[in-house]
This record gives C-alpha cells, sequence and structure tokens, in this order.
C-alpha cells in the first residue's frame, strides 16, 4: 500500500509526500495537529493539513529565521519567540551564548507535547533552564510586554486561524513596544511566489514602526513556492551595516547548515521581482 | 470537476497543480510531451511526465541559467545553448546586445514545434536572425565544435534517457575544447536537498577541467525542492572576479524579475549544507 499526504498550498497547486506511518492524530482546542513520518524529509508537524516543519528542511527555515536577527543583535540576551511550539527556533536561539533567558510563547500546550513527544531533534533545548515555555496567545503576551525584549521572533503559522492578528499592524506597534531600545523583530512571512500581499502588509506595517525595516529570503522546499520571506524590523540596528554582531566580530555559531556569514549577506539581494512587494521606498 | 496533475519528484515526494485544460498530449520520437493550461503558474511543458518549466515561473530559471554566464564573460559573441527546446533560454540570450549568433541544438523537433505554438513568451525569439536551431543530439554537436563557443548553457532535462550523457565527463571534455580560450559553461544541475549526488558528479568533471568551477543557485518553485543549482566551468574569467562583463561596467539588461546584480554575486553564497557536495577543495 502507498499512503500519501497532500498539502494543497494554494487552492491550485500542493506538495504530496509519501507517509510511512501517522504517528499523531489528534484534535486540539485550537487546531488538528497530526505528526506524519515521511519518507522524504522525515517526520512532519501538520496543523490543520498545513505542514509546519519536518526533520528534513526544518534547519533552513530556523537557521534563517533566528540566526540573522541574533547575529544583528551585538548582544542578544533577552529573546521572545512568538508561536513556534515545535521548540526548533528555541533550539537555535540558545546556540548564541549571550543568550539568558528565551521566553516561548505557544497558544496551543498540544503542539509542544507533540513535538516534545515526536520531534525530539526540535524540542530538545525546551528544557534548558534558560527557557520559559508560556501557554498563551502571542498578541496577548506582547501587548502586556514594555522594553523587555532584545529580539522577538515570529514564528507563526500562515495568515489564518488565530495567527491573523500576527500579521496586522496593532501587533507590530506592540511588538515595538515590547523590544528595548536598541531591539529588533523578524516575521516568517510567506512566499513570494504565492503570498505577496502577505509580504507587502507586514513590511508595509514594520516600515511603519522601525526605523529599519528589510526583507530576507531563504529557501525552504516544504513550504509553497519554495523561496521563503522573512521581514525584521529594527529600532536602531541594520543588518547590513557595521554595528551588528557579526560586524562586531561575534563568531557564527559551530554546526550550522543553512546560516552562514555569507548567506547572512547574501539573503537581503532580492530578486526584481520581490521588490515591487515592499511598496515604495520611504 | 477538478483535474489534477502530480509529478512524483522522487518515489517519495511530488507537486500536484490543477489543471484547466490539458493543451497538448503527444508522444515524439524521444519522449512523451504534454502542455498543460495549470490555475498556479500558467502553462507548463511535462516531458516524460516531469515539468520541464512553466509561464509563471520560468523567469527565474532562464535568468539565471543565462544572465550570470553572460555577464561573466566580457563580450559574449557567440553562444551555444544544449536542450532548451521551449526557447526561454534563447529569449534571455538575445537581451544581450553583443550576441551575434545563438546555436540551439534540441534532440526532439517537437519539443520546439510544441514551444512554438503553446509557449509563446518562451518561444518568442526562436525566429531571429541571430538564432539557428539544429535538431541534434547536444553531446553529439558539441563534439564536433572547436574553439567556436564564448558561452555554452546546458539546458538539459533532468539526468534520464537522452540526458544522461550531459552529465558525465567526456560530455565537458568536449565542452572545453569546444569553447574559445576564454570561453565558459554553465548547466543546470538540480537540487541540493533531492539531488545531491548528481551536483557532487557534474561539479567533479567540471572541476578537472576548468580552472575556474563554482555552484550558485536559485529558486525554482516547481522543481523539486524548490532550491536549484547551477554549475560553471570558465576557461578564464571568474563570475565574481573583477574582468568580468559586470565589473567592467556592461549594464545588466532591463525588464528582468530575477536576476540582478546583487543576486549575481548573492548566488555564489552557498548554505554550508551544499557546500560537502562540492567535494574536498582542489
Amino acid at each position: 500500500m502507498e499512503l500519501w499526504f497532500k498539502e494543497e498550498q494554494t487552492p491550485h497547486l500542493g506538495i504530496v509526500l509519501r507517509v510511512k506511518e501517522t504517528l499523531l492524530r489528534k484534535r486540539s482546542g485550537f487546531q488538528d495537529i497530526a505528526v506524519l513520518d515521511t519518507l522524504q524529509y522525515g517526520r512532519a508537524l501538520v496543523l490543520d493539513g498545513i505542514i509546519q516543519t519536518t526533520e528534513g528542511d526544518e534547519f533552513a527555515y530556523h537557521e534563517m529565521l533566528v540566526h540573522v536577527p541574533l547575529l544583528t543583535h551585538p548582544e542578544p540576551r533577552r529573546v521572545l519567540i512568538v508561536g513556534g511550539g515545535d521548540g526548533g527556533a528555541v533550539r537555535e536561539v540558545l546556540r548564541h551564548p549571550q543568550v539568558e533567558s528565551v521566553f516561548l510563547v505557544e497558544i496551543d500546550r498540544e503542539v509542544v507535547e507533540a513535538s516534545r513527544r515526536f520531534l525530539p531533534g526540535l524540542s530538545c533545548a525546551l528544557d534548558d533552564p534558560r527557557v520559559t515555555v508560556v501557554y498563551q496567545d502571542g498578541a496577548e503576551f506582547v501587548a502586556g510586554a514594555q522594553g523587555e525584549f532584545d529580539v522577538i521572533l515570529v514564528d507563526s503559522t500562515d495568515p489564518v486561524g488565530p495567527a491573523v492578528p500576527l500579521f496586522r499592524g496593532p501587533f507590530y506597534s506592540a511588538v515595538a513596544r515590547a523590544l528595548r531600545p536598541d531591539g529588533l523583530v523578524v516575521a516568517q512571512t510567506e512566499s513570494p511566489f504565492v503570498n505577496g500581499p502577505v509580504i507587502s502588509q507586514v513590511f508595509g506595517e514594520v516600515r511603519q514602526r522601525f526605523p529599519v525595516a528589510r526583507v530576507y529570503l531563504a529557501c525552504v522546499p516544504t513550504y509553497p513556492g519554495g523561496m521563503w520571506t522573512f521581514t525584521l524590523g529594527s529600532l536602531r540596528y541594520d543588518p547590513l551595516g557595521p554595528d551588528t554582531g557579526l560586524g562586531r566580530g561575534r563568531p557564527v555559531p559551530s554546526g550550522l547548515r543553512y546560516y552562514s556569514a555569507q548567506i547572512h549577506a547574501a539573503a537581503f539581494a532580492l530578486p526584481p521581482f520581490v521588490a515591487p512587494l515592499l511598496g515604495p521606498g520611504p
């Protein structure tokens, strides 16, 4: 028997992955949660039918979400992750010895439990003493914070259901308030090939609130369109400027598979078809 | 009714595209040829069940295949394209006013005819007086050429069937002979996420025969893994050096959607997981 999982990434496009075994299938208070063991990319976390991450390509997404901002900030001590219940972003954040505390704010406790049970390669750092896991709506948590974080990472699902507010203006106002005066935020903002309007929307909100606003790219095979964007808003440091962590000579963590100092710079080179999504210059 | 095309990109991974209409389905002497009108990416050329190119993302592939070498060579006058019967590479080559002649050597006349009929946005330049279309095996054609070309582009199908020799050492020996003494070659060499051994194989062959050997990347959504590699072998000019066309100030053609001078440089930044595919240093 051949068992295939299909994700309809848009109404007209999908990815199919051959499945060895369904390790978990349940409904939480928020969503349908599945963990599939796929032959191509190893175990995959699937929420409401949408692949969040797989063992085979999560390194591309998590390293680029995390190390670009953590090597932009010269001294990232206190980090907040909104979403990211699988733990992959936490694992990458803790590779930086400067980090003293990480708050993971995940709305759905059962996502964290699924990852602890079935994705140990991602969830392995969740028990580190520097980590606090909070089960709360990310937008609510951020609204209650004031000048506390050096870096905020928005590791959300797609802009449907509970994640919708995370792509809107009021959230980015709250993020700017929750950051220390030289803090920065990075959010995953979907594919320029198939979700252009999301990029335009978030970049517009970020640019209104942060003196430095940039988009950068990575290839993530299991996400629609392959090419993925991250939107960065910074209150002080420019990720391509001289006063970043990288620029001041902080070393890149060892053992990375996607991020490097060269990739850091290269990721900000945007193909001409992406640039118009960012709207007219400021 | 919903009609879906599925390409099994590997035995364990596939892409599915919703189809409005099957415009062409036939068997040539070499392969099964189809043109599908898809809702996500427009018309798609499908050979033996494998997507070769779509109207929606062909610009990424063709611009990166062509403009990196054509802006590396300072004065590309005579260009050979092996494969590429859809015409997209020819269209991009002719954006460079230095080009005096382009030879397109395609094994299957019916691919060219299908593209002329159904993919006018790709085949539009095939009637340009600078273009000669030759229906012949590409490896045979190259074996018969001596010091004739400034740039050779290997725009092949995947390494199965008639394309297999185009990924082997003897072909690259013939390519090196077919080039002028300062010529260069670029070949499409598949995805580092799912076809690593192909990259290792071709890069190894190219490095043995060319003083400059490099791999660069682009994101092409309809190709497996999203991230695509191109392998460049050059007898003189380094694509990142100062004496390239770009370095000497030749302008980038206008109207491009993927390639830019920034992308040219950025594309050679390889994530650490790709570097080991290139083997130990020379």
